[in-house]
């Protein structure tokens, strides 16, 4: 993998790429979609490509378990197994195994669990982390982290984070031993939760460490909006700037919009395909919720200002129907919209960075939320609205 | 609706047609997918084009209870509700009433019964049945029906069969006053259970009040495949050459292989879709359960003679694996190949029958079972293979 600077927002600071992979390029700021068991829910590889998805997460920890990492390596690997010839990450599993209600129980070599499938005992460490993902095969894989939960003390974020530090060395070198960087490239993952000292100090030492990619991980689980921006405004300015950055788990839009303003270029999210499963679609207006008894005999599409699939052929009262009578096609849908409006506002992103034009981009998209439908309230990064 | 006999197997006598309608034209023998909440489950409209579905059936009971059938006709009816372009036949929801385990007070006016989605009385009269297929809007509707099930005592199905023939009469007489035969299609349903006097005398009853096609229910619902070819052979030549001839409920390759060789034209069922949610798909070599531990690394495609989409592009262990882990895109995979099954088998009889050779093609089929994986075992009509 490599990553080009493309341009910087003269307005604004905010980043345009272009990353290279064995799988093909693409541009940043990019979404990822979630396929946690190498699927994206209710989506097929040809639909992923028609709504815009470039490069799709898929989640180490759940592979592992099901159907096992060797299962993936003797089908020729991830891409190969799912369909999917674009570029693809996996994330390291940490996340995964410190969410597990169950037993973890975190030693310096690793963590231990039970499988969510069977309740077999399993051990994770940096050194398996990094084998199952050199299985799997993805073209950017992550090093095993601990993401701590939010609130957290002081002390116990310190040392969880000096633990991920050691763990991200120990990923490096194993990977270069037993891996293939060449064909796989490993990220680091910035801890620190909510403190600035802690994140300067994480960003620094896997800066010396050195990555072709650094994470930002820990926020999104909790914390005021406040915090994330105060955490990204001062972790990003750190990692080096011709280095992709990655804040993992946000993918609201003005999470991803307030993302980029703050330096980032890649962001994952099972947020629009949750929601969408949940029968509520984003739209330019606001989140609009399809399921409610308004939309029954409503013969607009969810958004009149979208070109997607589900938009140019299918009416409100269509899928609240689907949805409602539980059927897959209402899902599908849904999940098209969502993946599309977020795919495409990643794309308008890009567009106004050309322009160098994202703070006025900001403004417009905000003000839009202003005249919402009724579900989100209006706009702007104070006040959330999704 | 028209009908066009184009020709018929010289070895056989099956019969190869052309069906016309409002919304398009399809060829005869034709098996039409179930779609019942106004989704074929699990496919798009696009989809079913590509396995080469020409018509599908929806059901009346389904839709009335909801959205209701108001809602469909708000909406421009159910080709514009779902986006299917192509012809569509209602059943009249005799079936799915006559289903219900809860209360079916039946009456010579109709038969009382209560929703499935919210317990609410309802009461569905031979008029009611042809309004809300009037307000749906499909090519062909059916005749409000009681399918009696299997086994019952002669007297029940004499009794019932000639209620079923009065309510075609007013079913006909409602869809002449109050609905629009030049633009729906109106069939009566022969029944009569496994008696074949009774079915003749429900074929001529009907014959006398005339209808543009005839569908042949009551079969399939549990009696020995041999009393359901014996009244195929007994019905079939008393219905009207120059109409379409449809039979009820019936899906699986061998009752496709043995109705068409008795003169049907037309069949409907679940079974492809269901079985593919439950994870079995059909191959030319019998039943396939998708599920097995034995198929967990297995690379190879659901079925090597098959150039579904499915079949193009997926291995059993990815499908395996998606099904294991109650991935929706696994039962995408498994329905878009058991329809493309059924519909390839469907275009292989009609060709057959153009080259005056069915009865080979159906040795031929029947064949291919005894080389079965496992699942289903050797095949013929005799021995049920699905």
């Amino acid at each position: 993998m490599s990553f080009e600077l493309i341009k910087t927002c003269a307005q604004t600071g905010a980043r345009l790429g272009r990353v290279h992979t064995p799988h093909g390029s693409f541009d940043t700021p990019m979404f990822m979609p979630v396929g946690t068991q190498a699927t994206v829910k209710g989506m097929s590889p040809e639909e992923l490509t028609a709504v815009g998805a470039r490069i799709i997460l898929s989640n180490t920890y759940h592979l592992a378990m099901r159907p096992g990492e060797d299962v993936v390596r003797e089908a020729g690997g991830l891409h190969r197994f799912m369909h999917w010839d674009g570029p693809i990450l996996t994330d390291s599993g940490g996340f995964q195994v410190f969410s597990l209600k169950d037993i973890r129980d975190i030693r310096e070599d690793g963590v231990a669990f039970r499988s969510h499938i069977d309740g077999s005992r399993q051990f994770f460490t940096p050194e398996r982390a990094t084998d199952i993902q050199n299985a799997l095969g993805a073209d950017i894989i992550m090093a095993f982290d601990e993401c701590a939960p939010f609130p957290s003390e002081y002390e116990y974020v310190r040392e969880s984070t000096d633990r991920t530090t050691r763990w991200a060395q120990r990923c490096k070198e194993r990977h270069e031993s037993a891996g293939d960087p060449g064909r796989q490239s490993l990220f680091g993952i910035v801890q620190g939760g909510v403190y600035e000292d802690l994140r300067e100090r994480s960003a620094e030492a896997l800066c010396r460490i050195g990555f072709p990619g650094y994470a930002i991980g820990g926020l999104s689980v909790g914390e005021p909006a406040a915090d994330m921006y105060r955490i990204l405004e001062h972790v990003a300015p750190i990692l080096p700037a011709d280095k992709p950055r990655y804040l993992m788990g946000v993918g609201s839009p003005d999470y991803l919009i307030e993302g980029v303003l703050r330096g980032i270029d890649l962001f994952d999210c099972v947020l629009p395909t949750r929601m969408a499963r949940n029968g509520t679609v984003m739209t330019s207006r606001g989140r609009v919720i399809i399921r409610d008894q308004k939309y029954a005999r409503d013969d607009g599409p969810i958004d009149a200002a979208c070109g997607c699939y589900t938009c140019r052929n299918f009416s409100r009262a269509y899928i609240r129907h689907l949805i409602k009578a539980g059927e897959i096609l209402g899902v599908r849908l849904t999940t098209i919209h969502n993946l599309y409006f977020l795919l495409d506002l990643m794309k308008r992103i890009r567009q106004a960075i050309i322009e160098d034009d994202l703070g006025g981009f900001r403004e417009r998209f905000y003000a839009g939320f202003r005249a919402d439908e009724g579900e989100g309230g209006g706009g702007g990064p104070q006040k959330r609205i999704w």
